[in-house]
């Protein structure tokens, strides 16, 4: 064993052989197709008697074709089946020496050769110019977010159904728990649980139920395959199992457990917590230690955040990598998303300012206008508000808890505006200095944005930026059209507006 | 002439009688018909020659039928007439004593026989409950205001519009500038100045123009008579004229004589200034001096606020009797109305949130809904919300500065709201604790309003007062429509509701 390729946040590993091996040392199948931004997965053969899961400790020690050496951790999967994940960001050889506590485990070599990455394979998305995103690559990222917190705990039918709603969607991104979720319009049990136990006889928080994390991988590479990144959740407070309520102990070995499993996966976020201050029983220290948990086991360093309720979180955190925010105001909601990006200098992802739906609580029930209102608001401001649906029916599957169809009017629009930034030179959006009363987006001089949201305007004087032309578009943003004013505009200009609301204006600069 | 008859406040007095009487002492003219809460005018003759603007002071002393006295002040009406008015507030004989400077003016006695009050002079309002208003007799006055700031000086036909206009309309107060506007659709020359002079050769701010101030107290009548109250801006900054940049002296010269004039008026209101944090010549101090020749000219203390822009004036000065509150915030707008009462402890009275409109600027485009929303957003909170419109037309005739007509969908919905009010055990609602999305209204356990606003919920589980049974009816706030539930509910109960915006829910105690 070599003293630097012992994990160096695993608990200190002592002897443990039962001897035995499901699959021989001599037969690691090395993975055939592995490319770059993709998942690879050594699958080892160990013990399976105690409990591996506590018992066992497994790292590989990975060295890149760039002579970058890390430490990854594996994970016990069942029936002596032990994997080591990685996600190799460049293409070469990447060789590996694993470690454990298992004779058994301990010292398998080998070499993957890893080809190039395949043209759709961008890499995992991270910050981007301070207060956006991007993927491994360079690719823009524009998060068009929704959310469908217990989808996967649903019947298999249903979690298709999903599926095939989000791939026809304009949604890359979807908030959803890890854990099952028990809350109004949501008290069914989910087809598994994730530990070995019941309810009614209580749970073995040291024996994870492999098949219920297998399964959620499984969906993790379905959104994966149709471009939908995973915002899982890690904890929540909708619970009648106990999985909100475990020790610190439990918490930490779960929240390592997932971790190893899914931090090879491209498409995947940590979201700590949904309205982490619900929880009585965990402190601000709990979750530092929870975030120190996921950083130890996450090598490739995914996108981490925790989302509040009433008050939130100290977005400040270094862990912190984006503000995953629940709005905390009832009336003003994105239009605060400037005020937070100043405040805490990362992105700014409104996950929650209310859900398109009729059910009783005010943060079910607004319109689609309301909430592609909203949307609007916070993308000049430089901000990404996602959506969520809650219309009541009768075999009470709101797409917000449980996914299946969508039947609202604002993901089309969320879909325009996605478009609407694409559009833009670096297809991103900061605010720039505004009117009282119009908010204003752009990037530089280059190109602005006017949204005039809830006002209706029969026209408007623009004050261009000075010394260019422009072109002007309108765009109605409900009725999701462009209209391109005939001619070139500068300095301070008049356009004729329609008097309804929901109207944008864009200036486009002729200069290159 | 007697000591305490002198005005406390009045500058020194020094002799002046060029001995030119228009009306000899001895047909002083006793208004015939005076009654209670209406004005009562002394018309008595003196100086014309020199300045009697500023020459001339002119004070009575005043006794009651139950031995009250005050000193009331006098002001020239042009012509060598002078008049002194009082609002009596009970029927019986009122004394009166002049003090003067003029010889001709000074020691006149009479006694005037004042009748009961008719059974529509409720007399002044004033500030009831904290947080409402009644008139002098108690009866319940529930302000439902407009803006139609430059009404008075426009054509002699378009003020018979906007009084007919008013007249058929719910609105029971309008604010409305003394000194004529000049802004954005409204840069026409107003009929008459208030002053001697021009724009071109000056003004003599010594000498007031009576033709000016006889046409306002002749539009101030004719609104009382239509139950409309005068909501006075004494200083405004849409000013080419000069009139908003005059020397403390005139300032308080025109401050003292409007006073003088209109304080017997029963429907005036002192509004000290629009937008006041806008005037670049005056500062909090000259507010306050301007507020204290104000209170030293109104013997009767009529309602009296001052207006701002974009920062609140201490509304906790005790000559504020109420805040006249333009929101500071685009989006978050009638929804603090709950947090300006408890501030301020005083009545709040919304003067702007917005106007229904469709011109160029944020606070003139919002939509009949949205006003409406705001309106009951406020209501609901203890507060008052006005109205405004500036629908653009070919005349430039904005109701918001010039009046007319009335073409929106608001104010028939402002007049169902103050319906609803009317209707509550004592004709004023205040905030009671509310749910988190869901602001309540209500008078103790014996009345309570919800207002779900742009939420749009298919049920709501209310949780009325414990102990008392209700009767609910489902209120459309845009439909004007209220629909009775069917038997009488307590305790927590599930409403069903449509699915719509603007609905709120009432309930109404069954025990006496």
């Amino acid at each position: 064993m070599c003293a630097e390729g012992a994990h160096p946040h695993t608990p200190p590993a002592r002897a443990y052989d039962p001897g035995s091996v499901a699959i021989p040392r001599s037969q690691v199948p090395l993975p055939p197709d592995a490319t770059a931004r993709r998942t690879v997965e050594l699958v080892l053969g160990g013990p399976d008697e105690g409990n591996p899961f506590t018992d066992v400790e497994l790292t590989a020690e990975l060295s890149g074709p760039d002579g970058r050496r890390s430490v990854i951790g594996g994970f016990y999967d069942g029936s002596g089946v032990y994997r080591i994940r990685f996600l190799p960001d460049v293409a070469g050889e990447w060789s590996f020496h694993t470690n454990s506590n298992a004779s058994s485990l301990s010292g398998i070599e080998g070499v993957v050769r890893v080809s190039p990455a395949g043209p759709d394979d961008h890499g995992i998305v991270h910050v981007d110019r301070t207060y956006h995103f991007a993927h491994a690559d360079g690719t823009r990222y524009l998060p068009v977010g929704t959310t469908a917190y217990a989808w996967t705990h649903q019947t298999e039918d249903l979690q298709q159904q999903t599926l095939a709603t989000l791939a026809a969607s304009p949604f890359n991104k979807v908030r959803m728990c890890v854990f099952p979720k028990s809350y109004v319009f949501n008290t069914n049990d989910p087809p598994r649980f994730p530990f070995e136990g019941s309810l009614d006889k209580g749970w073995d928080f040291t024996h994870f139920n492999p098949a219920y994390f297998q399964a959620l991988e499984g969906r993790i590479a379905d959104l994966d395959a149709i471009g939908v990144q995973a915002d899982l959740i890690l904890f929540h407070p909708y619970d009648r199992w106990g999985f909100s309520t475990m020790d610190p102990a439990s918490d930490d070995r779960y929240v390592r457990y997932l971790a190893r499993r899914l931090s090879a996966y491209p498409s995947v976020w940590w979201s700590l917590a949904n309205e982490y201050d619900l929880f009585q029983s965990k402190s601000v220290d709990d979750w530092e230690r929870i975030a120190r948990v996921v950083g130890e086991n996450d090598p490739v360093g995914h996108l981490t955040s925790i989302h509040n309720c009433r008050e939130f979180y100290n977005h400040s955190r270094p862990w912190i990598t984006h503000c995953s925010i629940q709005r905390v105001d009832v009336y003003r909601t994105a239009e605060n998303t400037d005020q937070w990006r100043e405040r805490w200098g990362k992105p700014v992802v409104v996950d929650e300012c209310g859900y398109e739906g009729d059910i009783d609580q005010g943060w079910g029930n607004i319109s689609g206008e309301e909430l592609t209102r909203r949307a609007w608001e916070g993308a000049v401001r430089g901000g990404y508000v996602a959506h969520g649906e809650t219309y009541l029916n009768d075999r009470e599957e709101l797409w917000w808890s449980k996914g299946g169809e969508l039947v609202g009017d604002s993901p089309a629009r969320l879909g325009f505006l996605r478009q609407i930034i694409a559009e833009a030179p670096r297809q991103c959006i900061d605010p720039v200095p505004g009117d009282w009363d119009v908010p204003w987006g752009g990037d530089g001089d280059d190109y602005r944005l006017a949204y005039f949201g809830f006002g209706r305007p029969r026209f408007r004087n623009i004050h261009a930026p000075a010394g260019r032309r422009y072109v002007v578009d309108l765009i109605d943003t409900w009725a999701m059209t462009v209209h391109r004013l005939p001619g070139e505009y500068e300095g301070t200009f008049r356009v004729e507006l329609p008097g309804r609301p929901y109207m944008a204006v864009r200036l486009v600069s002729r200069e290159p």
